[in-house]
């Protein structure tokens, strides 16, 4: 306990020197860790091996121990990823709103400024660890990072190495910390530093989310679990609808983006549904279907009757779930009832329909005649991405490094006093 | 139960009716809320007289019954606010960002949109009944009204009148509802509604917002108490220091951004502590001071020693609290310690201390040569208040109507797949 609380002490305070950085300077000490972190490949190589042993001996997936694996490879994208956010402009210092209020003798300027101390808690991704470092300092933000405890040697190489660019580049080295005792106990403590912590954002499954939000005493921003859909309207142009589905589901399996349920319109379902279907079992894609659609596909391999379940569940697998409406209402409704509030899509012809679907959908990201799987920061043009938020709070959808910036009121009189 | 849901859901139902409306009809309807409220004035006039009896019965305080008493003055006040929601500009609809992903073949457009349905909780101010009405339609939010049971009479004739003039204008009246059961149990249920609730406003004392805090299930928008701190630095012109601290100390008391609490350099003390003393005696100011202080202002009338305590109230009365710094820093880290983040000010001629004093002090209103009671919307040009928010996330200040908008992505593509 105390050595969390001298953790967020230390961060605190190098927090407070971050804001009077040039831009110059910050941009420095990244590229400086970029190369660091490559120059120092094999050590990092090093401490990972350790992870990797444990993650084998402990019966991991294969899986698992891809996304933790650091090979020069790896750590050559890690560090082009932190030169990628050094490239960027972020809008930090930049003045939001300027109002003169001559009557009053006052100037006012609203400033987009650092959170201050940001607190992050992933899972067992080392990559995250440098990605989530360069975006918070990039922003002026001093950073804590929690990772998942079978990263822990990893991690603790990579801080180390930025640590050493910091202090190189002249900058507070606590400007970094890293939580070294991985046990539940302290992230539950660490999530109530609400003194010295300003946000903490989750990044990983569900279950880590719904941790923070429940568990926290700090304003949280709330990434992104995406139960996503796509409806296929009736006016839809079916060849786009196939490839739209197709791509939405199983371009990748485990992103937040993929689609996990198809909604349909009636009157087109019998023309559509067998033409998907096709497609989807390219890569034998299971589906979870309702009785009409059941009847449509009646025999059909890897068909199979969708429970009230089913169509809550993001199962960031090779299954997908069926919904047939009747009216583009139905589907608005179906949608908002069960989706995530995270990526949706209506593949249609009809401009008057999408309009509707696009304004009534109440998710952060809605597509029209477009696959799911774009909603991401570098797709959208921010350069970087922290996370995708899914609440309406400060930050919805896919976060550039400007979801990390608050603002500040600057007001400025010559012994202004209210008349 | 069953009524609050009822409750939930038709205005949920409601709000989703709101984003198609034209500025013209919301500032018609807006418009004709305020010219019904005045032609119903002795209709409101009426109902408030039974929460003004049962009030004065209850042997509540002069200044609560004044806060609660609605005369034909306050009727038009009321309306005259209403009309000003309907003459500003809100950002909601407008394109915030947009991008062209060529490669990918899809436009991106940030647009900003209502929330779409709020709740706001509140105390026994029925003018604050028409405002959270005007500024959630406005930006096309219905909103679902929770005041203080001693106005309960005077909020149903309100609210009454308003559901006329929507209905009148074609709207659903649904957009404004209110929570006629003042029960704390439904209170604390309402909080709970995160199924069909965006958001919630608590606006109020510090106990109201801590019960919302804690007990919310639902993200909210923290509005202020204020411990507001004015700094005389040594480099202060003693006049406009003394003027300033009057004025912030004494305009109106009761005030969120009064200043609470003085915070003076010790090279400075002795020429400057006198003279704000002398002119804080004009209205019978009691000054709580530490040890240096005291010794300086020794004999004098209303002068007592502050405890740790002191520096943590917001007195909201004739009290202020006096506390002497060796230096600009101390300064800083005593105001950060002690204050709510709300509004701070620096009396100095030195730029460069009132830049790093703007810098490091993490309020949300930083002040120079002025006094800090000049944090509110219209004075910010905001054209409207829904309150102060001393949180970081979302909204930071004075908050015009744009608070009550978030963000969606819309992506349009001609059957985009991601590559």
């Amino acid at each position: 306990m105390n050595d969390l609380i001298n953790t967020c002490i230390l961060a605190k305070k190098a927090s407070k020197t971050l804001t009077s950085l040039s831009e110059e300077v910050v941009n420095s000490a990244l590229n400086l860790s970029a190369t660091l972190l490559r120059e120092n490949a094999e050590y990092l190589m090093e401490e990972n091996a350790k992870d990797i042993e444990f993650a084998k001996e402990s019966g991991k997936s294969a899986s698992f121990i891809d996304r933790l694996l650091l090979t020069k490879k790896v750590i050559d994208g890690i560090a082009e990823g932190i030169e990628q956010v050094a490239s960027i402009v972020s809008s930090v210092g930049k003045t939001e709103y300027s109002y003169v209020n001559e009557y009053q003798g006052i100037t006012i300027e609203k400033k987009k400024v650092p959170f201050g101390l940001i607190g992050m808690i992933y899972e067992a991704r080392p990559n995250v660890t440098a990605d989530a470092f360069a975006l918070a300092f990039k922003t002026r933000n001093a950073v804590i990072l929690k990772g998942g405890k079978e990263a822990i040697n990893s991690n603790k190489a990579i801080v180390k190495v930025i640590k050493i660019a910091l202090s190189k580049c002249g900058i507070d080295e606590n400007a970094v910390m890293l939580i070294e005792d991985v046990s539940r106990e302290t992230t539950l403590k660490f999530v109530k530093m609400d003194k010295y912590i300003d946000l903490i954002i989750p990044r990983g499954s569900a279950s880590l989310i719904n941790f923070a939000t429940k568990e926290s005493t700090i304003p949280i921003i709330e990434t992104g679990t995406g139960n996503c859909h796509v409806y296929i309207d009736e006016f839809a142009d079916i060849d786009k609808a196939v490839e739209i589905v197709f791509n939405a589901k199983t371009q990748r399996y485990s992103v937040c983006n993929a689609c996990e349920s198809l909604v349909i319109h009636k009157n087109i379902l019998e023309k559509a549904l067998p033409k998907v279907y096709d497609k989807l079992s390219e890569k034998q894609v299971e589906l979870r279907v309702d009785d009409l659609s059941f009847e449509v596909l009646s025999g059909k391999e890897r068909v199979v009757k969708a429970t009230t379940e089913d169509f809550y569940t993001e199962y960031g697998d090779a299954i997908i779930s069926v919904k047939v409406v009747n009216s583009l209402e139905e589907a608005i409704s179906h949608i908002n009832e069960h989706c995530t509030k995270h990526s949706e899509s209506i593949v249609t012809e009809n401009e008057e329909n999408a309009k509707i679907f696009q304004e009534k959908i109440d998710s952060s990201c809605v597509y029209h005649n477009a696959s799911t799987r774009f909603s991401d920061g570098f797709v959208f043009g921010l350069g970087a991405e922290i996370g995708i938020s899914t609440q309406k709070l400060h930050a919805r959808g896919p976060m550039g490094p400007d979801a990390l910036l608050t603002t500040k009121y600057y007001i400025k009189g010559n012994g202004a006093i209210r008349k």
